[in-house]
């Protein structure tokens, strides 16, 4: 079968790029030009700040586009200017789409029965109003919390099949302290690896023609040591890593990670957004993402055999 | 210390009512001649669809304005009709606030450093935008996901000290599959007590005047055994238990949930909304929301000491 997660290894393949460029909205750090047009349009309101964080995304995806293949916008960061904010994530996912993006709603999505369907319904398929089905943010991928258990992943199934989406649980994450429950042992198995070898078997009859199940996990680059353990264990499961850059993750885990079909794409945010303001401040902001992003690709692609 | 757990204590007391009404939209169970306006106007789109809804949530919240003290958007249900229906979410919120009852916004929000701020200042605190702060949704508590550690529960402390705001932190949910990972054995501990004992200690230094920590527990109607382990270990935990009713909680939750200053909140959504399809069908929408409201009052009460 052919499912998202085949989409995304390809267009993977076919820009030679396994990274994902989180669309982290920061007001302090985006330049100063689209601050000031948003203040000049609406002054210093909600409405403002987010049509300059509209402005930049389309900025920075015209500047990556063809460069790497898939974008994740963290949905906190736009929920922060209300609703006005988040019709700057729905317009950033809109046009990143238009240009050819493959799109993760990083929005860790977790409920039960209709209330994980309203999310699942929303970002990644289509919301039913009367007899007519509309798409909403039509991401191609939702993160997704699993500590409700299963319940949360059943609404999944249906948009893989029908809507060609997917996509990827918490596992371990980046932070420090998802130590705190993720490691604990649980009947003699740590928490991140009994979510891994769930998401496994839970989506087993979903294997797709690059060897991977449609939904795949988060690791985070920060733990080297568990990406390999999951790896070898599961190997039909297809990583999303952050922590990568700005949080100290390190080229190892991605050694660790990489598989046949290539078995993961990593997340850089911040450090090639923001570089014009850190490793890059000599160039323009333009300049310095490309240049940063072209770093990470060559980065990333030590490790790869395409 | 008075925290904004005290002033919840304090609007139960005045209405004599431990009940938080959930604001569930479901197209297909609200009101004819709400979906019709909505149609009328928009079309069938996402905009009517969310006019439909805020129109819906305004007549329900003046219907039980004085009855209530609290209701609980779903935000997945909102969130589901994409930009607009954030929007029907935020004037929902605005509408409660005005009519004086307080507002929990259930988002089971979860992330790390400031996409977690972005949650909490977007739900709860203020935004900046340049120099000029200013409140977005302004909901008084925020449901959160313990799954990524303590680094969730960060931002909480400072929106809690500067804005008078609470959260409830999932513990045990009420759903079946919840038991997958909540009730397994963590070093001897099972998981949602491990989440309540961490809560527990980490707002111990906000204690309120009613003898509740800042932040709070989410355990589910439909756990009553879970419920007395819970109280009896860690008293200074206030609950908001869904899964009453439409979810097949019982009274004895509540009665093992009760202690002094109350200690609980009861969530009934669809048992109370959308009782003029079902057990009082003979009613109009109106008057059967009156009734099971108060018939949801009477039950809760019969375990509580005012």
């Amino acid at each position: 079968m052919n499912y998202a997660i085949d989409d995304l290894i390809l267009v993977m393949k076919t820009t030679k790029s396994a990274i994902c460029v989180g669309l982290d909205p920061f007001l302090d750090k985006i330049p100063d030009l689209f601050i000031q047009e948003g203040e000049k349009l609406f002054g210093k309101t909600l409405s403002g700040a987010s049509y300059a964080i509209l402005k930049f995304n389309k900025t920075v995806l015209e500047l990556l586009a063809g460069k790497v293949a898939v974008v994740k916008p963290q949905f906190s960061l736009y929920l922060k200017y209300g609703p006005e904010g988040v019709y700057a994530f729905y317009q950033t996912i809109s046009y990143a789409k238009q240009l050819g993006f493959l799109v993760i709603a990083d929005a860790k999505s977790n409920d039960i029965d209709s209330s994980m369907e309203g999310y699942v319904q929303g970002f990644l398929g289509e919301a039913e109003v009367s007899d007519k089905k509309q798409k909403v943010f039509n991401a191609d991928f939702l993160t997704v919390n699993p500590y409700l258990g299963s319940d949360s992943y059943k609404p999944l199934k249906k948009v893989i099949e029908c809507y060609k989406k997917g996509a990827f649980i918490l596992s371990k994450t980046s932070n420090k302290s998802s130590a705190e429950y993720q490691d604990k042992d649980l009947d003699g198995y740590h928490l991140y690896l009994t979510v891994a070898k769930d998401v496994s078997s839970y989506f087993s009859d979903m294997k797709g023609e690059n060897g991977y199940l449609a939904a795949g996990i988060v690791v985070g680059a920060t733990m080297p040591e568990q990406i390999k353990i999951i790896r070898k264990s599961f190997p039909g499961l297809f990583f999303l890593i952050p922590g990568f850059g700005a949080q100290g993750g390190d080229i190892d885990a991605l050694k660790y990670a990489f598989s046949k079909n290539i078995g993961f794409i990593v997340n850089a945010s911040r450090s090639i957004l923001y570089s014009y303001l850190d490793l890059y401040r000599d160039l323009g902001f333009e300049k310095a993402i490309i240049k940063s992003c072209e770093d990470m690709n060559e980065k990333v692609n030590s490790v790869i055999k395409w």
